[in-house]
């Protein structure tokens, strides 16, 4: 009889802990997700950002119940080197958005974030009045991970942003590294931020991005500096011309901008505009979503075979062991990768 | 006793049979590959472009042989869209540097070729003078096989050229896919070339090439495109000022040439030279080949292991059939490609 009452006592506990986990069931995140609850998108990201395996499940059930309210938004990658004013263009450029009727969500991609220590994004205080908004949804980069696992993370959100009904993606990335072209690979326009002088501040930038970007705006064009950033604009847009076109009948343009006098902001909104509707009418942009998806797809797979691959016992000493031979020359590479597959073959 | 004259003469077949083999051995092909012997570079090529496993593996001895007596070439990588001049060009710039006593090598990467046709490189006539030349070597493009397979083959002639005493290999390709970027990825100096006109004659040129670029030839500066030549001339050493620096602190340059009346070619050559002196000064040159070597052996190991897994039986109809799920948005990528992999698992 004396153990009545903790019998009811643990029913109840293990009742609440069922209410608990019913409220983070994925039918219900997706349910408060497509209602635009900012609480439900912040803590989908988190799921699929976890590595436990029950996350990632329901992260993945999630995504689907997701996917018919996705694809509406238009995906912008932004990059530019640290100090080109990244945070200070998109806290404007976001409340312009907003001001147009939009609702803007902010990703970030930068698998050095953990490394580097100063993150991009990692501080909302750079984007104040954007960060308070209750149109605005801004999310850091996932700071763990090789590029690919940050990558698909990032095109993950992106779908649970759409099904929370945000209409602009802006993905933020850094200058440098192999970031820029997942991002590219994963936006509808590129839009790359330089600064006017063509000097040492370009030094970060890898080459190649340039003839990426579908409009390169000059920054931080106010006082003194008005002039250089014009000169620079001509520049630029001279340089863009040299390119070949884009197969999808794209002409990539150059504008300048100030972030500090809020200007600019409505114009680079315009030229994103005439995009979508040049490649709506083309058919280029559903094409070429389509096409990133595909090519997602493969990556995905090829990464995780690759993965299933290197995660073999002693596999690593081994290639360390091979690249030795390689370098000094007792091996050629098609033999070195001929021993390790064979290897493959006899587990 | 009738018997013993038959056996006699398939003996001395089987001996005559046993000295053609040997003939043939990766050890006599060495040999004969150091003495310069082109019959025998001919020969090897032929070998590594095959399919066999008995060629293949004597064609992986003989690299290995080759090893300690490749590396002292300098290797350039010539790219431009087809009617640039690429055979006009290479076949007057070779004869150049044999002037200067060099022994000259050009050889191909054109996965394309095959569908094309009309492939660079197929027809030697173009370059009459240089192909005859006894210190020239001329080698078409391999025309099977994927892209990774088309480059290892181009990669290990270059080391088969080396040992046979070539000096400077010149690996041509076309300005289109993604050939260039291999061929970057093998050379020592990346070489545009680029007609004077900057409009519709550029489309073929893939984006991104131009940043490869150590140096831009303005070619068929001849005549009446004189000036036009001197103004793209001037167009492109402002855009490339443009670029970021390249790592090694090379900065690529922009020069006129004419094939036909052969001028320019000692400018060219005084660059590449430079360069070599420069980077073998700050050890980058030594420190990109070793980067190569081992960006290439990944290549080839991962290549083989995506070969490993896409052999399966019935994976390409799985796969297509998750396609159209992941289209259909009835699956995500990450749910798509963990099916496949689970059935790796299992196999």
């Amino acid at each position: 009889m004396s153990k009545e009452p903790d019998k009811k006592k643990i029913e109840e506990l293990l009742a609440s802990k069922k209410r608990h986990e019913d409220h983070l069931t994925h039918e219900d995140l997706f349910q408060r997700l497509k209602k635009g609850d900012q609480q439900a998108l912040s803590e989908s990201i988190t799921l699929l950002e976890s590595t436990r395996k029950e996350h990632q499940d329901k992260a993945q059930h999630l995504i689907l119940s997701c996917l018919p309210h996705t694809g509406k938004s238009i995906r912008v990658g932004i990059t530019g080197v640290p100090g080109v004013g990244k945070s200070s263009f998109i806290e404007k450029f976001g409340l312009h958005l907003i001001s147009q009727g939009k609702k803007v969500a902010v990703l970030a991609v930068d698998p050095s974030s953990e490394r580097s220590g100063g993150s991009i994004l990692g501080d909302k205080t750079r984007m104040n009045a954007l960060s308070v908004h209750e149109n605005a949804f801004i999310r850091p980069s996932a700071s763990r991970g090789s590029l690919g696992g940050v990558a698909r993370k990032t095109r993950e959100s992106i779908l649970l942003c759409e099904a929370a009904g945000f209409d602009v993606i802006l993905i933020e990335t850094v200058g440098v590294g192999q970031s820029e072209t997942a991002v590219h690979s994963m936006t509808d326009f590129f839009l790359l931020l330089m600064l006017s002088g063509a000097g040492d501040e370009l030094q970060g930038i890898k080459r190649g991005i340039m003839e990426m970007a579908d409009m390169i705006l000059i920054t931080k064009a106010d006082g003194e500096n008005v002039k250089k950033s014009n000169l620079a604009r001509s520049q630029y847009a001279s340089a863009l011309h040299l390119f070949p076109p884009a197969e999808n009948g794209w002409s990539p343009c150059v504008e300048t901008i100030s972030s500090m006098e809020n200007r600019g902001m409505d114009k680079a909104w315009q030229v994103i505009k005439d995009f979508r509707s040049l490649t709506a009418d083309n058919a280029s942009f559903v094409k070429k979503r389509e096409q990133q998806q595909l090519f997602w797809f493969r990556e995905t797979l090829h990464e995780k075979v690759l993965n299933h691959f290197y995660s073999q016992q002693n596999i690593a000493e081994l290639i360390k062991e091979l690249e030795n031979q390689l370098i000094t020359g007792q091996l050629t590479s098609y033999q070195a990768a001929d021993q390790i597959i064979e290897r493959l073959n006899h587990e």
